[in-house]
C-alpha cells in the first residue's frame, strides 16, 4: 500500500538528516538500489554496496553521513537503513481498512467494540470481551469470552485468542496466531496422565508482533508475558508461564518450554530450543539451531551449539575436533617413534 | 474456569487423603505455594520447596505423606502433584458450553449429530459425519465427509478435519489443528513429481489431546494412528502411517517421519527429529533436539543427541571431546620430549 | 476417493508396460502387498520384497521388467513404484466438488471468478482478485485483495492468502498455508525495532503443493518465489525474499531464512536450518535436521551436520571422534612409556 508521494526535503526532515541536491522532487515507494527508478528512494549503508550506490537509478539515495558517496540527490544521516524504514512507514503505512463491523460477524452483545473499529467477515467477538479503538479484526479470526484488546491492533485471518488473554496496544497477530490454549503440562497416574492445571493467563503487551501460526500458551497458575515491542517470527512456541521481555527478538520456528525468563533486549535465533526454567540475561544473542538444558542461567554473550557454549568457544572446540583425524595420525606416528626408541634401548 | 468450591474433607476423599486441620473449611481454587491465599489449595512435593509450604498463605497445602510439612491445614497423600492434578480436575473444569447448534454453522443434512452437541459459528460438518454425545465443535472448525468423531471431544476453533479420519472419545484438539491431509511422498518422474497415493485415513484414538498447529498426516494406505490416552503439544509433525501407541508423550514442534512406530508409553522431548520406519519400543525417553537415523529401533532406556546415543554414552564422549584442546597441547608436549630422547640417543 | 474400475490391459498401456496374465481382470484400488486382495493391484520395486509379492492376493502385480517376479498377474514395467502412483492417479483422482457459490461466502463484487469454480462456506475473496477454472477454494479459506489464484487449484480449507500474491495452475495448499504475510524484518531504532519495509509479494508457480500450516512470508522489495513443481511438507517457513527453484522437495519443518535461493531439483530434509543469503545449487541434497551458516554456497552433492559439511566427511570426522576415548587412553600409555625411557636415560 502507498500513500501520498512526499518531497525529499519532508523525507529528510522526517529522518533528521540532510538533503543534497533537489529536495522538491517527489518520492514515491522506497526499492532497492539496483531496482529503484525515478520516484524511488533507496538506502545504502555497508561499504560494499557503495559502488551499486553511484550506479542506482533511484531518485533519491539514503547514505551514511560522512562517506564518500555522492550520489546527485542523497539524504545523508547517520543510521541508512533505519532512516529508510522510517521512511517506508510514511510512504508505505499498513493497510487500514474503513471502520465496519461485517453483517456475519458473530459478536456478543456485551462485548465492548471500540470506536473506528473493523471487524471482518466471519470473526466471533465472545462474551465481556473488549476491543479496542481503531483496532483490526480480519476475518475468520475467533476471540474468546472476557478478552481484551487494546487500540490500532491488526488481528489478521484466523487468528484465535482464547478466553481471557490481554492484548496491548499496537500489537500484530498474523494470520493463524493462537494465543493462550493450554500449556503442556501433565501429571503420571496408575495408567493415564491427568492435566496439572493450566487456569492461569497470557499477557501481550504493547507493540509486540507475533509471526504467522506462532503459539502461546495460557500459564499453568499465573500468566505467560511477551513484553513490549517484541517481535516473533513464525511458528515459535511460548509455553506456559514464560516471561519474555521487551524488545526481544526471537526468529522462526524456536521453541520455548515452560517457565523460560528472557530478559530484555535478547536475541535469539530460528530453531533454539529451551529447557523449562531458563533465565537468559538482558542483552544474550543465541545463535540459530542452539539448545539449551533446563535451568540454565545464559548470561549476557553471544551463545552457539547444543548445548550452548559462548561462541568463541564454540569455534575453537569444533576447531580442535576437526583436527582430531590429524592427531590420530600423529599418535600413530609418535607411538612408532617410541617403540624405536624403546628398541634401541633394549638392544 | 470454577465450579462451586469444595470442603478440605471432601477433597481429601477425593484423592484418597488425609486431611489435617478443620476439614470444612471451603476450597475455591488452586494456586501455587507463594500466590496462594484464603479459599485456595496449594501442594508441595519436593523437599526443596518445604518451606515456601510453612510461609504459605493457602487454607491449604497437599504435602507429601509422612513428611515434615506440618501446615495448620493440610492433605497428606502419597503423591500430592498428582492430587493437586485431580483436585484441579474438579475445582476447574473445562468450560461446558450449553448444547447449541449455531444458526451460521453449515451441517450435512445427513450428518449425525449426538444429543447435547454444541456447534459453534461458521463451523462445517460434512456428509455422513457423525458427532457423539456431548462433543463441542468450536467457531470457525471444519469437519469434512465421513469423519467420525466420539462422545466429550472438544474441538477448539479453526480445526480441520479432513474426509474419513476417526477421533475417539474426550478427545481434545485444540485450536489450528489439522488431521489427515496427505502424506508427504512422491515418486520421480522424468521432469516432475507424481503423488505416491495417499488415500488411508487416521485414527485418534479416546483421550488423547493435541496441542495448537499440530498436524497429523493420512496414511498413504492403510491407516496413521495416535494411541489412547497420549498427550501431543504444539506444532507437532505426525507423518503418514506412523503408529504412535498409548500413554505417549511428544513435546512441541516434534517431527515424525512416514511409518514411525512409537510403543506404548515412550517420552518424546521437543524439537526431536525422526527418519521414517524407526521403531521406538515401549519405555524409551528421547530427549529434546534429538535426532535418529531411518530404520532405526530405540530400546528402552534414555536416548540423546544427534544421532541418538544413550544418555550416559553422550554424556561420557561430551566430556571426553571437550578435553581435546588439551590433549593437543599434551601431544605436542609429548613430541618434543621424544624428539629430545632421539636427539639424546643419536648424540 | 475413486472411480470407474480399469482392466489390467488398460492400466498397463497407461504406465507403457506390458500386461502378462488375463489383462480384462478389472481393477478398483491399489493397495500394498500384504493387504491387497482381488480388484486391488500393488507394486513391487525391491528384490527384497520379491517373496512378499509371490505371496500377495492382489488381483495384479506391477513388477521390475526383467525381474524373476513371476505373479499369474502382473504388469511389467521399467518403473513399478512411478507406474504404482500414475495408475493410482487415475484409480484414485482427488476428490472434485460440483462447481458452486456457497451462499455464505463473502465475494468482492470485482473479484473474477473462473468457470466451474467451487468455493466452499465461510470463504473470502478480495477485491480484484482472480480465480482461475476450476479451482476449488475450500471452506474457511481466506484470499485478499488483488490476488491471482491460476486454473485447477485446491485451496484446502482456512488457508489464507494475503493481498497481491499470485498462485499458479493446479497448485494444492493444505489447511492453514499462510502466504504473504510479512517478512521478519526490522531495524533498530533507540529504545524499539522499526519495521524494515516488507511490501514485496510472492509467487507460488504451476504444480506446487504446499503441507498443512506452512508459511511463505513476502519479499521485503521484489518477490519471494516457489519454483515449478516444487514440494514442500507440512509446518516448514520459507521467508521473505528467498528464490526456490523448480521441482524442490522440502521436508517438514525446515526453516528458510531470508534471500535464501534454493535452485532446481534439490532435496531438502525435514528440520533443516537456513542461515540468510545462502545459495543452494541445483542437485544438492541436504539431510535432515542440518544447519547451514548464512551466506553459504552448497555444491550439488550430499551435505549433513551442523554446519554442514560433505556427508562423507561427516562421517568420518564423527568416527573419528567416536574415538577420542581411546586415544586419550593410547595418550596416557604413550606418557608413561616415555618418562620411562627418560627415567631409563637419566639413570
Amino acid at each position: 500500500m502507498s500513500t501520498a508521494p512526499k518531497t525529499i526535503s519532508d523525507l529528510a526532515a522526517h529522518v533528521g538528516g540532510r538533503a543534497q541536491g533537489d529536495g522538491d522532487v517527489l518520492i514515491h515507494r522506497v526499492a532497492d538500489l539496483e531496482s529503484a527508478g525515478a520516484g524511488e528512494i533507496a538506502y545504502v549503508e555497508d561499504e560494499k554496496f557503495f559502488e551499486a550506490a553511484h550506479k542506482s537509478k533511484a531518485s533519491c539515495v539514503i547514505v551514511p553521513e560522512g562517506s564518500d558517496v555522492r550520489t546527485p540527490c542523497r539524504i545523508e544521516v547517520k543510521k541508512p537503513k533505519l532512516a529508510f524504514a522510517l521512511i517506508a512507514e510514511i510512504l508505505h503505512p499498513p493497510k487500514t481498512r474503513a471502520p465496519e463491523i461485517h453483517s456475519s460477524s458473530v459478536i456478543a452483545t456485551n462485548a465492548s467494540i471500540g470506536k473506528d473499529v473493523f471487524i471482518g467477515a466471519f470473526v466471533c467477538v465472545g462474551e465481556n470481551s473488549v476491543i479496542g479503538e481503531g483496532t483490526q479484526i480480519r476475518a475468520g479470526a475467533k476471540i474468546g469470552d472476557g478478552v481484551g484488546v487494546g487500540k490500532h491492533c491488526v488481528i489478521h485471518p484466523n487468528v484465535f485468542l482464547e478466553d481471557g488473554v490481554t492484548i496491548g496496544d499496537r500489537v500484530v497477530l498474523h494470520a493463524g496466531v493462537v494465543i493462550g490454549t493450554d500449556g503442556f503440562g501433565y501429571v503420571r497416574g496408575d495408567m493415564s496422565y491427568h492435566k496439572f492445571p493450566q487456569i492461569g493467563t497470557v499477557v501481550i503487551e504493547d507493540d509486540v508482533e507475533l509471526g504467522a501460526n506462532t503459539c502461546v500458551d495460557r500459564a499453568a497458575l499465573g500468566r505467560t508475558r511477551v513484553g513490549r515491542g517484541t517481535k516473533i517470527d513464525n511458528m515459535v512456541h511460548v509455553g506456559h508461564n514464560c516471561d519474555i521481555g521487551e524488545r526481544v527478538i526471537i526468529a522462526a520456528q524456536t521453541g520455548i518450554s515452560g517457565s523460560v525468563t528472557i530478559e530484555d533486549d535478547c536475541v535469539i535465533g530460528g530453531q533454539v530450543g529451551f529447557g523449562d526454567h531458563i533465565r537468559v540475561q538482558s542483552g544474550a544473542v543465541i545463535g540459530s539451531k542452539a539448545g539449551i538444558l533446563p535451568g540454565k542461567i545464559v548470561r549476557p554473550g553471544v551463545w552457539w551449539g547444543i548445548p550452548i557454549q559462548p561462541l568463541d568457544d564454540y569455534k575453537r572446540l569444533n576447531a580442535h575436533v576437526a583436527r582430531v583425524p590429524q592427531m590420530r595420525g600423529e599418535l600413530k606416528e609418535i607411538e612408532a617413534r617410541l617403540a624405536q626408541l624403546e628398541k634401541d634401548r633394549d638392544q
